[in-house]
């Protein structure tokens, strides 16, 4: 069992990615581990205010998430980044910081079609990109790049979040991480 | 003594602030405390690379300190925190995020004249700002606001770092910290 690590969920808007972190985030505390979640919206908030969703303040505000995760695994703290975090390069930089740190670094992909998030949208926000009122919606008009080796894949559309869930601690398990 | 706590320390470039910081760090991790030193240009170099040194500018990058520095506390990180951080507004805000938190926030000022840190000058930063190469340096264009009420002031000028250090750690005694 490891002290500390970091788990980054990647997928398209309303793939699940926030429904997994806090249940993931239970079972770990639950386990005795310390955890901070950290969220697409509130972590925006506090480190990237000014930020839009170009390409350019996509990138920087991930390299921040990406200092803070390591800040905080080095200390001990589970940390669980819950981002859409398109990019490829990003999420390799991420990981190369954590590493290079001695922290390990879970990808997961939170797998869903774009046609089925679409369809839920809780947040109205692909509906407003069809629209046109948003104009870098991933899986609209910006690209989602999918993982080509994430350690995990959790398939969201065709699993009910429980057996996510399950899959998700034996997966962890598996690599030693609970 | 607190599991964690925020340490702030505030005052001129070349007050001082980054030795004490890092003498601390020692005290502390030798008394069993996680720390994290966070500092001005490592953290700027993460946090806030495209930013500049305007009030806006530096206004910001202090907020994503206060916000790092709160999640680590939480997670029984003791901060060092180390940044000129000219302004008090900011300052309090951070406090604020801090005790919202239930987090005990300790702003040190580390007290020097003008005229001695631009004797000392070691980055040369003085220098460059009266020859108008630096145009937006604290102490010369830039305010410093005093710090009116902080837990502990520390006279860099009149002391030597190693009874600087002393009175620090006798302070945080006294507020039961440590």
């Amino acid at each position: 069992m490891e002290k500390a690590f970091i788990i980054w969920l990647t997928g398209l808007p309303s793939s699940g990615k926030t429904t997994l972190a806090n249940r993931l985030k239970e079972i770990l505390l639950s386990r005795g581990f310390k955890v901070e979640v950290l969220d697409g919206d509130e972590v925006r908030k506090w480190l990237s205010p000014e930020a839009g969703f170009s390409r350019e303040d996509r990138e920087r505000h991930l390299r921040r998430v990406a200092y803070v995760s390591m800040l905080l695994a080095r200390n001990e703290v589970v940390v669980i980044a819950s981002f859409v975090s398109p990019y490829r390069n990003i999420r390799e930089e991420a990981r190369r910081l954590a590493e290079n740190n001695g922290i390990r670094f879970i990808e997961i992909y939170v797998k869903c079609s774009l046609q089925e998030c679409m369809r839920r949208d809780p947040k109205g926000l692909y509906q407003k990109a069809v629209e046109g009122e948003i104009k870098d919606m991933t899986g609209i008009q910006d690209v989602y790049e999918e993982p080509l080796n994430p350690e995990i894949i959790v398939d969201t559309e065709r699993k009910t979040p429980e057996e996510c869930i399950k899959e998700l601690v034996n997966e962890m398990q598996k690599f030693g991480l609970i």
